[in-house]
């Protein structure tokens, strides 16, 4: 059982911000994330552009921000669970919730932000009758750790960003990389698309276009693929992986059925207040709440996960009364000791 | 008369910020600021200290975010009135407003957004009984343009980080600079201390210490001071310029008599909208507003600014439905015709 302060469902840059904050207040983090890795969106769907209108940034590629935040929360030590949904939660007699995810673990807390974005992000997944029950054997929707392709062969399906861009990492990575698209186009970065026609002319990828994996071969373990190509004529490819990147595609899940308001998808929230839900002590806030006038930016998120803490904070410790102190004047204080302060001003004679 | 869409008095970081997001809106702002410079207390009290809760921003330096904040405003062009503050406001028969500031230069627009921080910094002034008299005739308690004081001779009065700095820099324009200052301790940045106590060695830098200036000297212009030691001891000092920097003190000022809903010295908004006053189509945002559960940070002032900007654009455009686009998606567009955005993916077949 996993025990904290305020849990938070989603790890985005409003989930990720909230952290800062609530350290700020002495309250401890963790977080529950369906991706393999922080940073929501913007580090799983396009890492690499540019965002303009976080305030101070004239322009920060999403990936980069993502990168700061986490730098940001590093003195509060928040605790992460990646790769799983968080799939029920229960209230207890003494006021907290336990959440559950996708392994089975147990989360405690007596504060729930859920700062979910558009939903948890699920893999759009090829028609392939069997793909199930090879999914966590030979099929992978995510790479979550290259090393586990290490001198293996790989099949790849699709067309756009990230069908490239693995392609090229695990090419240094596997003993084998094909990459089959039904389509001979390919949708992307210019430089990715240019770096693969580059690596197939090298020998290290191997293309296979126009043409779709129909077939799946296997017993305990995925051994072959079965390609159908234009013509309807049909190929088995021997492999050890298949990879299909067809984008993912954002679902509210389990959290719809948590008994939270629920209006065009997304969270009622008081934001009038301090963006809780219709259940005291689940808050919502980023992208996956709403209320009148509400914009899904991220500078918006950031400001509801700072009043959010607040709320958290008098709800954890009803009787104490919390004094704002301004970073700049009070510092930043982590729960590893490290410790950030402006430099102090000396009186001093001067003779 | 300046003519534009939304006048914002204030120039601090979320006056800036707002500047942006109507921009996005294509919406044309102009800012007035009491202070010589935009930046807010940013700029003028501390500009070299760390701030660090700008999410995004594991550390930033006052005036760096600043600086940032100008440069993401830059393709918006807007104008500014500085060094004056908002004096007047009348409303038109067609809705929009005129504000009068000191020098009576009128600023019309279809909506005013207040985001006046603490108030406007009015100099914390000597008490000298003539000193009025002097007031744009010699004594100066802002550096608006460094120029006026070359080859002049210069008193600056004071013990913190302002009289240390000015001093510094004035040392190398002003054909004589003296710091009087009624302790022998200053209380500044150590390295501004120990500069000023090198500049004095140097014999660029005369200090009075401890002393006061208890009189001015002059007929059209100022021509001398009193100052006046710790043994009761007069001396009068022949000079071109005073310079008393105690402080700023923060005034609501003359907006208090606006008709604006006023509550502990801010201004009540309705948050759970638009961050609208009492009076339709004057918005306050910022450290300048106040509604259950607001938090003075800067982070906050970015939403509200933002929020505000939509709202604008609904009560100047009542009969468009603007349709938000992502920067990430849509880029930005300059009214000077730049144009930011992300690099576009291509469609290219690999053979």
């Amino acid at each position: 059982m996993i025990k904290t302060d305020i849990l938070i469902i989603g790890a985005g840059p409003t989930g990720l911000f909230a952290v800062f904050e609530a350290g700020l207040l002495k309250l401890k983090c963790h977080l529950i994330d369906a991706l393999p890795q922080p940073g929501g969106q913007l580090a799983e769907l396009y890492p690499k552009k540019p965002i303009y209108d976080i305030p101070g940034f004239p322009e920060v590629l999403a990936g980069e921000l993502v990168d700061n935040l986490m730098k940001q929360i590093e003195p509060f030590q928040p605790g992460f669970t990646l790769g799983e949904r968080a799939e029920t939660i229960e209230k207890q007699e003494d006021g907290s919730f336990i959440v559950t995810s996708t392994s089975g673990l147990k989360h405690q807390a007596s504060v729930v932000a859920i700062a979910g974005g558009l939903g948890s992000f699920e893999p759009r997944k090829p028609l392939i009758p069997n793909i199930q029950q090879f999914e966590e054997k030979g099929v992978a929707y995510f790479i979550r750790n290259p090393e586990v392709f290490r001198n293996k062969k790989v099949i790849i399906a699709g067309g756009g960003d990230s069908a490239l861009d693995w392609s090229i990492f695990l090419s240094e990575v596997a003993s084998e990389v094909t990459l089959v698209h039904r389509r001979n186009e390919f949708r992307g970065a210019l430089d990715s698309v240019e770096k693969v026609q580059e690596l197939k002319k090298l020998g290290k990828i191997t293309l296979i276009t126009p043409a779709e994996v129909v077939g799946l071969r296997g017993n305990e373990h995925l051994d072959a693929v079965v390609i159908q190509k234009a013509d309807k004529s049909e190929e088995t490819l021997e492999t050890d992986y298949f990879i299909p990147l067809f984008g993912l595609s954002p679902k509210l899940g389990p959290i719809a059925d948590w008994g939270l308001e629920i209006e065009k998808n997304a969270i009622k929230v008081n934001n009038s207040l301090d963006y809780q839900t219709n259940i005291p002590g689940i808050y919502a806030i980023g992208d996956v709440n709403t209320y009148p006038g509400k914009l899904k930016l991220i500078l918006c998120g950031f400001h509801e996960a700072t009043l959010m803490c607040q709320s958290a904070y008098q709800r954890i410790f009803p009787d104490k009364r919390y004094v704002m102190k301004y970073t700049t004047v009070g510092g930043v204080h982590g729960f590893d000791g490290s410790k950030k302060e402006a430099p102090k001003a000396v009186v001093k004679s001067i003779d």
